[in-house]
């Protein structure tokens, strides 16, 4: 078995994806809000590249159940209904609704993924259902990889943290001396240098620190809390939805 | 001032470099083998892009105090005099000459450093003197930027802890809660976990495992012993120099 993660998606290779199961990790706030968007009945969420790509494919679907969801640099883009925080995603905004989202780094890691075995997202919000994926995993004798969404490119602390958090579910309390990749161990000494709070590393990272600086310090605090939003996202046919239970 | 770390040159930008500071860093081997080959008298280290570019330019030059050094997967490049182990690069081989070298990692490092106000190049084997470069570059309230080769464009834990050791001598015991991004707090936090002692973090990381599966064991022990080769190497108009004295 494998477990590798990788801080960035930029420069994945297919050989790095392939048949292999991959949760994407940017708690920062994508992956944090597609928890709460589905724990809170919304239908789907549609991650693509660009906002223009967000507006034509809601135009060639016509429906009135979408909402569009996106930020550019922390910030809402114009026109559309939502931004990028999770505490947007209620249940009397998203239940029965598809969201078709882009955002900064998060949707790219997700369209990273293709030729993956499974997708899965994950956060501090959903740290226990994903662990339980995870581990799963391993027991199978599976490989699998964790998907830093990171920065424009460059390692982030948060999400950096949140793959060792995950990385220490997925083992266990297994330590296997092979197996793991550089960055994997790198991210397990996170883990034993911020030990169980999420607060700390988050608001630490640069984009904590940014979303903070921005007026957006609840989001930050809700991004920490473990497990509030237990669903366990599942991208299939380019749309996230609830994994159908094992 | 600013202290960055990238633990990749991929996806460095222009903007990323121009006028810093740059300090690359590939301890197994590429800059480690750098310090070596200045220290016993080479006169010029050249790095280039490929094996076929480090023929054509040994052409070109014609002279015959040519080197040429690279590897590919840690093997020496088949035809080359010398592969990649600083352990060549011995006094008796390399005074008065000039080495063309090309590498896996470390020399698309050193080229990705185009517009950088200087460039080193940075291992344990010049630690100390790479350290007082760095305090002097913060103390003049400049910035500075450490860049790891990492390992076909994925973190390595070589070289992010050999960053860690050189941004806590360049910081020379202040605690800026600012100025540094993610990737350095990261590395720094690497420094807590594994201490001072070079060899671990090398016999961890994927290529120092993969070096000692080759037999080359030995060659991890001298990138590990500290200011084994107490040199400053300058990239400077394409070629690697002992950096003038300041």
């Amino acid at each position: 078995m494998r477990l590798d993660v990788v801080f960035t998606p930029q420069g994945l290779a297919p050989a790095d994806v392939t048949g292999r199961t991959v949760f994407v990790i940017d708690i920062l706030r994508a992956t944090t809000a597609m928890c709460a968007a589905l724990a809170h009945g919304a239908k789907a969420v549609i991650p693509v590249g660009s906002s223009e790509e967000a507006v034509r494919l809601a135009q060639t679907i016509g429906s009135t159940d979408l909402l569009l969801a996106g930020e550019r640099n922390c910030v809402r883009i114009p026109g559309f209904q939502l931004g990028n925080s999770p505490l947007e995603m209620t249940d009397e905004t998203v239940r029965g609704r598809t969201i078709i989202m882009t955002t900064t780094n998060g949707t790219k890691a997700m369209l990273a993924t293709q030729g993956a075995g499974a997708v899965y997202a994950a956060a501090a919000a959903n740290l226990s259902v994903a662990g339980v994926a995870a581990r799963d995993v391993l027991e199978r004798q599976r490989d699998m990889l964790i998907v830093c969404a990171g920065r424009d490119g460059a390692f982030s602390l948060d999400d950096a943290y949140a793959a060792g958090r995950l990385a220490v579910a997925a083992l266990g309390g297994r330590k296997p001396r092979r197996g793991l990749n550089d960055a994997a161990l790198a991210a397990l000494d996170l883990v034993r240098r911020y030990g169980d709070a999420w607060f700390r590393p988050l608001a630490y990272s640069r984009a904590g620190r940014e979303l903070i600086r921005l007026g957006f310090r609840p989001d930050v605090e809700d991004a920490a809390r473990l497990d509030a939003y237990p669903v366990l996202p599942n991208l299939h046919d380019r749309r996230v939805t609830l994994a159908p239970a094992a």
